[in-house]
């Protein structure tokens, strides 16, 4: 068949007003997935891009969990030999509090001018309403030139995912065969900037637990006791103050056990970006970074793992005084993993950390809340390599391959459940207020992020 | 004159039944100090020992503070030459909960047989009307016998100790004149066993301040911060985790100047004592002793300096995980002082440590809530000489010269504002349930305290 992209692409161009409209139409509802009087706005986001799915070809429809509904539609593409893609976004939006703080009503979507041009101001402009409109664009561009995509697609859209996603991993256990696809595609994440393309190919894992530490059997006068009896606070702090030694090395046995190094590529390529830790850490009143001695600031926050103190509390924290020496002392702690480091192996890491530092008399207990492994996209699959070409024809230089420094939990469902590698193409930018009042989606980005998409789905099909 | 005591002791022999009752009829009176609906209470246990004194010589008054009231009482004694003694002691007492732990009522009470013979099981009945009613009962002895104590005597009962008193310190610099003394006595103290008598000759002090750290202008995301952006919490265990060496000796600058090593004579006395460690710690579950390693544990309660953290929070305390690197945290820090440490040095010290591992970046504060010098009656003084002198006389083997790992308020207020030093000589046992369910006096400590004091008075009179 002739290549029918220019004409995709030129239609895009055309539509983009409408394309901008779209948009603001599903803005409107307030589907804030954390408030249950805003579950019948739930319902109706939902709907309303189930009806979008079905006036583009698909057949969708909008399926009950537990929480609030997900919505799934298939499209058969050019038939089974095509590549099959799985889109996955999400219609539920954080809530918009603290509502003084925006310059417009958070569901009344605001097209004001910036430095690169209009942006969209509302409530889930970026995150994820603006990002799924990008691929929903490049569906309705080809479904009008081409009469469908050149690929088979399932579109997967669920409505929780701001809520920490309870719903998910059940349903995709329950629906495997139907969510059957050969990779993953989520748009949920940044680009560089409004020139540099990127395409995220690893996010950190995390092991989260709380430690809680036993000294004496009840709490002790300090004046009584003091010079005698162990005390559970100083003993945390010498315990969890040894985590990393001077150079910034994380002392937990084992724990860079399967951490690869960074390629010469990898650094090269990142060294590019020229990165301002400086500044980054400037608009947090910060000057000097931490982490592991001799590395860059994108190599620490993306390809390095962590071990964080979330939390720590014990003894009197109340108003003055108490001479009290406390009989237990407890702490949350963090690590982030990178590819590589096995999860099991790091609990057991951190659980003879605590061991080897406890006195004989005292007991720690090491609970652990969750587990996940850092993920890594090869960046030679076929996938990462379409992407590439798509977003350097689109952006007209290469795309970076970033990491990520949090995990992105559906990854890793879809990776467990359905066995589904993601291909991460995201065109948010830095200063989109994400989570944040006055969120805002640059059109350009919604525009060329369409047109990505348009020319990712003629890429894969090859 | 003819030396009366032998007199006065046979006197407080056969009166012993008496004394008892007259110390059952004062543990009768709930003065409760903490309790609001007690503070009648209080004031017919302060007029009750304002009568007692009246009967036996001394002209009383009950005296209005802010809060309960001040029994001041005198005596000529045999006139303006004789040495002039100040006792100190208090007619409140704690609260009585847990009330179901007591085998009789607390207000009732109990004269029960012990393993040393009867006991009285009351609230007070050792904390410190028991001890009172030793001094109370040696006057009584000497005013029957002699007509009047040998040495002129002040005395000075509050109602406020258990809630730490707080109309103390104005009563004393408002009555300076009237409180005029060579020395204070106070009986509120322990022997080291029934058989032995002790004199507590040193109190630790105290610093007592919170350190409060800031790192990031705000609470950050883990994935997006963690490897660049100070975590305040690992930086807090990495400050205070620090405060002791792997020996225990605590790493403050400057934090043993004026520190005195101990005599060979007290290490020497404290040795043969023989205290149990092991069971002492045993008690509360624990079985390895800190604080500096090769010093005894009696020298390390005594006459050692400690830093103990007594409170620590900062982040996410809650249930569960929040991935969250935290912009403060916090602890409450407080240091045993031992006499020749200077408390504002020390807490110059806090600073300097606290600062010297302290981040460009990062800011520290560090609150002093309060501070008190160790304090040291020394051992050669006439009083102590004279105290030694009178329980070895009772008891048949020397007293003990003790230290006490806590400080007791009241003495330093008498150093402070009347200029006075203590003379700390006490009855208690360590299994008298101070503060707890089923206090307890010993009548054989109450009768050979009694005893003793009437001896110190003669000693004292020279």
């Amino acid at each position: 068949m002739t290549q029918p992209l220019p004409a995709i692409l030129a239609h895009l161009d055309e539509t983009a007003p409408a394309a901008r409209d779209r948009l603001i139409d599903w803005l409107r509802i307030p589907s804030i997935s954390a408030q249950p009087a805003h579950a019948a706005d739930c319902r109706r986001a939902a709907d309303w891009v189930r009806a979008e799915l079905e006036s583009i070809g698909f057949t969708a429809s909008v399926r009950p969990t537990a929480g609030h509904p997900v919505v799934v539609a298939h499209h058969p593409g050019p038939g089974a030999d095509a590549p099959h893609l799985l889109f996955y976004g999400h219609y539920d939006v954080q809530p918009a509090d603290p509502l003084e703080l925006w310059t417009s009503p958070p569901f009344e979507p605001a097209v004001v001018e910036g430095p690169h041009g209009p942006r969209v101001v509302a409530r889930g402009a970026v995150d994820d309403k603006g990002q799924c409109r990008m691929w929903l664009d490049a569906f309705r561009a080809w479904h009008a030139v081409a009469g469908g995509p050149p690929c088979r697609v399932t579109v997967l859209i669920e409505g929780e995912e701001e809520i920490g996603s309870p719903s998910l991993d059940a349903f995709l256990a329950a629906n495997k065969d139907e969510l059957k696809a050969d990779v993953a595609v989520i748009s949920d994440t940044g680009m560089w900037d409004i020139d540099t393309p990127a395409i995220t190919t690893s996010l950190r894992g995390m092991v989260y637990g709380q430690i809680d530490v036993r000294a004496a059997s009840r709490d002790l006068h300090s004046g009584m006791y003091g010079g005698s009896a162990r005390n559970v606070l100083n003993l945390l702090t010498q315990i969890l103050g040894g985590l990393q030694d001077e150079t910034g090395r994380i002392q937990i046995p084992g724990f860079y056990d399967g951490v690869k190094e960074l390629t010469n590529a990898q650094r090269v390529e990142w060294d590019r970006l020229g990165f301002d830790e400086a500044a980054y850490l400037g608009d947090i009143g910060l000057s000097i970074p931490v982490g592991e001695r001799g590395r860059g600031a994108l190599e620490r926050m993306w390809a390095r793992p962590t071990a964080d103190i979330n939390g720590i509390w014990g003894g009197y924290t109340g108003d003055g005084s108490k001479t009290v020496i406390a009989a237990e002392a407890h702490a949350k702690l963090s690590c982030r993993l990178v590819p590589g480091q096995d999860p099991a192996k790091v609990v057991e890491g951190i659980r003879r950390f605590v061991a080897d530092r406890l006195p004989a008399d005292c007991t720690a207990e090491v609970q652990v809340f969750s587990t996940t492994p850092g993920i890594e996209v090869p960046a030679d699959s076929r996938w990462v390599q379409a992407a590439r070409r798509a977003l350097g024809a689109e952006y007209g230089r290469p795309a970076v391959l970033m990491g990520c420094g949090g995990s992105i939990p559906v990854v890793e469902s879809l990776k467990r459940l359905l066995g589904l590698d993601s291909l991460l193409v995201g065109f948010g930018l830095n200063d989109d207020q994400v989570h944040s009042p006055n969120e805002k989606f640059e059109l350009r980005c919604l525009h060329q992020g369409a047109r990505s998409h348009a020319r990712l789905l003629a890429e894969i099909a090859g």
